[in-house]
C-alpha cells in the first residue's frame, strides 16, 4: 500500500511507530522488552523453496534492522492460491513452507505456529518476536553528523525480477535487448534471489561490534522512503544525503526504458539490506567484516549532515549524479 | 483451509502445536514464556467497525484459551480490497482499524505495529503475544475422566452471518421463509455479531479461579473439530462427549435446509466461545460467575470419560439426539 495512504489511515493509532521496523513493548519483568514485527507479501519469484526462503529472511530483517541477533520464534503466515489445483497447491505450498521453515532454522529460531487460508493471491510471510534486555537491541534514533551510511545488499531486486519475467514476453523483452542479453538477465535474477534469501542476521551482530547509532532495512518504499523514516526517526536535528547507489548489473539500463523510480530512490525492494548509521571511524572495519562473513560486499552509501531546521523537519536525499556501483 | 490438508502440510514442521491454540517458547529468562498466536479471516458482516472488533476478539480469544489473560501487545494484520474505489477503501479500512482498535484497549492492550496491503479479498487479523510466568497460563492437557465441558457462547454463528445475506435474495429466503420471519433472520444476525465481537478475556479468568484443566477455542474446524483437537492433545486416555449444543435460535431449522454440518459439529465459527475442561466440582460456580460478569450464559455441553485405548487414540464425539439449547 501507498507510505501516504497508509500513515493517514494509522493517524492517531501507532504513529509513534513511524521509522521503526518493529514494535518495541516493555514488559512488566524489569529490564526485558517484547520486540516484534509482522510482515508478509506476494510471492514474485518462481522458485517456490527460495520464495519461503524470502518471505522469512524478510521477516526477521525487521528485527535485525533493530540489532536484535537473536528471534526467540516465528510464527508463519500463508495464503495458498485459489487459483491453483489441488496438486499444484500442495507441492507449491509444501515447498515454500519448508524454504521458510529452513530459513528460519538458519536464523537459529524456529516456526512455533502460523495460520494458513486460501486466497485468490498467495501470500508469504509471518511474525516474528524476541524479548531482549536493554543491550539487546539499537533503537534507531542516535543518529549524529559525520556518521556514515552503509548498506548491505544492492538495490534493483524489484526490477530484476521484472526483467526476468520479460524474457519470454517479446514485446517487452524488445525494450531492453538492446544492451542486455537473456543471460544477463538471467544472471541478475539469480544475484536478486541471492540476495533477498540471505539473512541480514551478521548486520546485526556488527551493529553492536561497531556501534551503530541507528539502522532501517531497505524494503517496500525503496531507500529513500526508508531512509527519510530513518532521518524523522533521531534524535538529533540531522538530513542523510545519499551519494552512492550500489545497483544489480543492468537494471539502471532497464529503469531508464521502464521507469521502477529506481534512482528516484523509490523502488521497492524485497528483503533488502540493513542501511545502517555508523560513526565514520567504524565503517571500514565494518564493511570488511561483513564482507568476510558474509562473503558479499557492503557499500557506504551516504552520510549524516547537520540540520539548520527543527529535528521534526528530518529528511533523507539523493544528491544529484550519485555514484553508481554496478552490482 | 480445511484441517486434513492443513496437518499433511506441516507435517514434521509443526505438529506437536496440534490442540494448542496458542504457541509456548520457553525463554531464556528463568521462568518465563512467551505465548504467541497469529489469525486473520475474511470479513463477513457487513459492518466494518464491528469486524475489526471481531478480528482482534478472535486472535485474542487463541490467548485467553491458554488461560493467558493479559496480552503484552498485538501487531495488525490487514488487507484492503482491490475491489473498491479509494473512497470505499478508506472509510472501510478506517473503521476495520478503529474496531480492532478499540477492543484491543478493551482487552487492555494496544496494537504497536503491523502490515497492510492490498489484495482482491480484505483481509483482517493480527498477532497477539504475552510473556507470562508458568502459572499464568494452562497447557491444554489436564482433563481426567469426570471432568465436565462448558461452552461460553452460542454456536450457529456461521450459519445466521448466511441467512441474513439471504433476506435481500428471494430465492435463497424462500428456503427459510416457513419457519422464520426476516425479523428472526437480524435478530439472530445481531446476537452472532455480539457474540463474535466479545472478549473471551472472563473466561480466561475463571479459568485460572475455578482450576480449569484444559481449554480451547470454537472457531473454524467447529465445535467437533476443536474438541478432537484438544482430547488428542491430553495426557490421560480420555474421550470428550458432547451431549448439548447451545444454538443461535432458529440456526438448527436453517441448518435443516441448507447442511453448514452445524449438527455434525463441523459448522465453522469466528470468533467462538471457549471450550474449557473442568472440574465437576467447580462448574456451576464457573457458569454463575460467568454469566454475572459477561451479562450472557455459558452452558455445559458435554462431559470427559475414560478410554480403554491408548491416549494417541483420544477423541470427541456428540452423542445420538443431542440436547439443543435454543438461544
Amino acid at each position: 500500500m501507498p507510505q501516504a495512504e497508509l500513515l493517514k489511515l494509522l493517524e492517531g493509532i501507532a504513529d509513534e511507530a513511524i521509522g521503526m521496523d518493529s514494535s518495541v513493548v516493555p514488559l512488566k519483568y524489569p529490564g526485558l522488552f517484547l520486540i516484534s514485527t509482522t510482515d508478509y507479501f506476494y510471492p514474485s519469484v518462481d522458485d517456490p523453496y527460495v520464495q519461503g526462503k524470502i518471505g522469512a529472511a524478510n521477516v526477521l530483517s525487521d528485527l535485525y534492522a533493530m540489532g536484535v541477533v537473536d528471534c526467540d520464534n516465528v510464527l508463519m503466515i500463508l495464503a495458498e492460491s485459489t487459483d491453483m489445483s489441488k496438486e499444484e497447491r500442495h507441492t507449491v505450498t509444501s515447498l515454500m513452507i519448508k524454504g521458510f521453515h529452513d530459513l528460519v532454522q538458519e536464523a537459529g529460531s524456529r516456526v512455533t505456529g502460523g495460520q494458513t487460508v486460501m486466497n485468490p493471491w498467495p501470500i508469504i510471510g509471518g511474525t516474528a518476536m524476541s524479548t531482549c534486555k536493554q543491550e539487546d537491541f539499537i533503537m534507531p534514533e542516535h543518529a549524529v553528523e559525520g556518521d556514515v551510511l552503509v548498506l548491505t545488499k544492492p538495490l534493483g531486486t524489484q526490477v530484476a525480477v521484472n526483467v526476468h519475467q520479460w524474457i519470454s514476453i517479446e514485446a517487452k523483452w524488445s525494450r531492453v535487448s538492446d544492451f542486455m542479453t537473456k543471460d544477463d538477465a538471467e544472471r541478475a535474477y539469480q544475484v536478486a534471489m541471492d540476495s533477498m534469501a540471505r539473512l541480514n542476521r551478521n548486520g546485526a551482530r556488527l551493529m553492536h561490534k561497531y556501534g551503530a547509532h541507528a539502522a532501517t532495512d531497505v524494503t517496500g518504499f525503496g531507500i529513500l522512503g526508508h531512509s527519510r523514516n530513518l532521518a524523522r526517526n533521531q534524535k538529533a536535528a540531522i538530513n542523510f544525503e545519499i551519494h552512492s547507489l550500489p545497483i544489480i548489473k543492468h537494471m539502471k539500463e532497464v529503469n531508464e526504458k521502464v521507469n521502477f523510480k529506481l534512482m528516484e530512490g523509490f523502488s521497492a525492494e524485497t528483503s533488502g539490506g540493513l542501511l545502517v548509521c555508523l560513526p565514520a571511524n567504524k565503517v571500514e572495519a565494518f564493511c570488511k567484516e561483513i564482507e568476510e562473513i558474509d562473503k558479499h560486499p557492503a557499500w557506504i552509501v551516504g552520510r549524516v549532515v547537520k540540520s539548520e531546521a527543527d529535528r521534526t523537519q528530518n529528511t533523507s536525499k539523493i544528491v544529484d549524479n550519485p555514484t553508481i556501483i554496478s552490482v
